[in-house]
């Protein structure tokens, strides 16, 4: 992809997302807040309003043709996510409500069953409250013990620290890959090798680079793979858990319903196979059509190039950032190509509260975050009570980086002077 | 109301859902498969798209202007949930994926950590899967005991045989309102109260009924109830529980994650109050706010109009069906002015089976199911492997009963005399 080429992605999808199309409080809508949620574009919209004007059925169940095209189109759209992270077979999809449903699905149905006092589950520091308290209360209930991975220098992941804590106690690596506050992308593939080592399991969290980078569950080799639909523009409500068959087949079922079983008595029931072991219920059946949809969106611009554009964006909002030495980022540093981090900067400056950060900006139509990303212990850890969060996606510009830029430095440069 | 006006309830909102203008096979739309999954007004997709193009954003985390309104929209959902139900609490009412999913909750929440080995939990024989499962794995775990209601001789609930299963044993009752495939209405304000003389909780699935009917859980006074939204007019992946308040306080949280705490540790969190200690992760936003407006649409109408529509719906299937002596209905038969019985019908025919029937309907447009209707071990208690059945909703018609009938009389008539 040349330059000209990376440069111009945003301009050819924007037209796609109706809701960047607008004003707050009299400016352009300049949207960073993608960790948080993205936008979606047409192609997602029309997939659930044609699927509630034309064929919404319930699925699975039923031999008429709505209920017919319902259940092709969910379970088609099972295929497509199969597709997206290279799983080796489609019954290793499940789908879920969101990542945290999807962690606290093999929390309760591994975790709960298999562990015993004083196994060892390795967590890091910087991990999403949605990996964290589940394993939590997994320990609670079943006597495991947690252990943190801690940051490096640089607050990156300590890959020397990781292996010092992996011993034959371990039974459980349960890592984010890409961080939604330091922007460091995990060494997963390594951190999964090491963990199989000493056998034990793998959970990657990987609601912050299924939406941004191709990802490939067979190569990481993985045991476990959470994403959220919502931050990769499909609906919410919708996220998947990705596991390896054998281990997915191994695992009781969680929640217990219609849809999961085989054959089901007054006193006692034999379950489905997987997938459908796993969702019970009614499923989100528009939002995992949608998924589907925004998958195919994705896929037709291509994940490369949306990694490389957004690789381009990281880059610039570094530099533009390093302009102001009221900034301190958290993570580490980008390369000159954007590479090593997200398209995202979780900041604090001396002046501003990261909150009143977020209400400025947003006078100027700009959409960031401020607070603790849940992630409060990693807060702890790098001594910030609350940051502030601009995060990208590959429908942001230069431009706008521009804009956030400059009103970020005029609302310093205020506070500073009433102030300082 | 008087009777022509509730012949004109269908006329005058058949407009308002799109789906149901179309043909299937060159004739035009029967849906009668309500039970399974409701179709949606215009109403609610445009709530959905409102969302998508004007307002998408997180919740509760952001303080810029879309996270703001996506908020508001989101939590005034959950207050008109509440005064639907009649709940005495906007925190009583927790959103779920589904009734499955609320059910559940109830039962790894409370059931896990709560019953002990010889605790009794009573069910009925006529309970759909998802409350069922639930109570299967909670007594494999604790050691509780399941205890079921048999049928009357007109397959309704036994509340003399009820009543002599009650006892200081007994912690849990948990039982459906109004049955999907008998179409019984359960006493539950009956069963509630004689529940709680013993100081068991109760727990109403009431999936059949908040759709249908005026629900006041504070008459009921039930411990929790739960109902899934797709079954009335609301998006699928969205559902709820609702829980007296000091019932749901005195809960441990279920699943873990962000959203649903207060301080977090590495080795220890607390929880946030509820409703959102029961709301981990991102919640289904859009279709939260959606089933707000579902819940404004049949308010609209009114549930009282409605019911008393569908009862007149009833009235007429059950006297059409009458005149087809091969047909074997299920459960009781509805009063003269269609009462005591929900708009469905559950049968079966000597000659054809429901899976047959069901497809040879389709081919004249009409959407019935056939199956167990996730009530596996009631078709074992009424010796029917499986049954066809025709669910009605505010939007049907007697024409089209009519057109069901003219079918049903035809494939009846062709399979007995071809097999006859």
């Amino acid at each position: 992809m040349t330059l000209a080429q990376e440069r111009t992605l945003a301009t050819k999808v924007r037209a796609d997302f109706p809701i960047l199309q607008q004003d707050i409080h009299g400016k352009p809508l300049v949207y960073f807040d993608n960790a948080a949620t993205s936008q979606k574009p047409l192609a997602v919209l029309n997939a659930l309003e044609d699927y509630y004007k034309r064929y919404n059925s319930n699925v699975h169940r039923g031999v008429h043709t709505l209920s017919g095209l319902a259940t092709d189109a969910y379970e088609g759209a099972r295929d497509k996510v199969q597709r997206f992270v290279n799983a080796a077979q489609r019954e290793e999809i499940i789908y879920t409500r969101n990542a945290s449903e999807a962690i606290n699905l093999v929390a309760y149905a591994w975790g709960m069953n298999t562990l015993q006092p004083g196994d060892e589950i390795i967590l890091t520091v910087m991990e999403h409250h949605s990996n964290l308290i589940p394993w939590q209360l997994v320990a609670q209930k079943t006597g495991a013990v947690l252990k943190f991975v801690r940051l490096t220098e640089t607050e990156e992941f300590d890959f020397e620290h990781y292996q010092s804590l992996l011993s034959d106690k371990t039974r459980l690596v349960s890592v984010v890959h890409v961080s939604n506050t330091l922007g460091c992308i995990n060494p997963v593939t390594d951190i999964t090798a090491a963990a199989h080592r000493v056998g034990a399991k793998v959970l990657i969290d990987a609601c912050q680079s299924v939406p941004h980078t191709p990802i490939d569950v067979q190569a990481m080799d993985c045991d476990w793979l959470v994403a959220s639909g919502h931050k990769m523009c499909a609906p919410t409500g919708i996220g998947f858990l990705y596991g390896k068959k054998e281990v997915l087949r191994a695992m009781p079922p969680f929640l217990g319903g219609g849809e999961m079983i085989a054959d089901v008595f007054l006193d006692h029931a034999t379950y489905a196979d997987i997938p459908h072991k796993f969702e019970a219920g009614t499923p989100a059946i528009a939002e995992a059509i949608a998924l589907g949809a925004a998958v195919d969106y994705l896929s037709a611009i291509g994940m490369d190039k949306i990694h490389a554009y957004e690789a381009d964006l990281t880059a610039y909002l570094f530099q533009r950032l390093a302009e102001l030495p009221e900034v301190r980022t958290y993570g580490p540093q980008p390369d000159v190509r954007g590479e090593g981090h997200a398209a995202l900067a979780a900041f604090t400056t001396g002046a501003v509260h990261p909150h009143d950060l977020s209400t400025i900006l947003d006078q100027a139509g700009i959409a960031i975050r401020a607070g603790h990303h849940c992630t409060q212990p990693l807060h702890r850890e790098v001594k910030a009570q609350s940051t502030a969060r601009a995060s990208l996606y590959f429908y942001n510009t230069k431009e706008e980086i521009d804009t956030f830029i400059a009103s970020l430095k005029e609302a310093i440069e205020f506070f500073g002077s009433v102030f300082g």
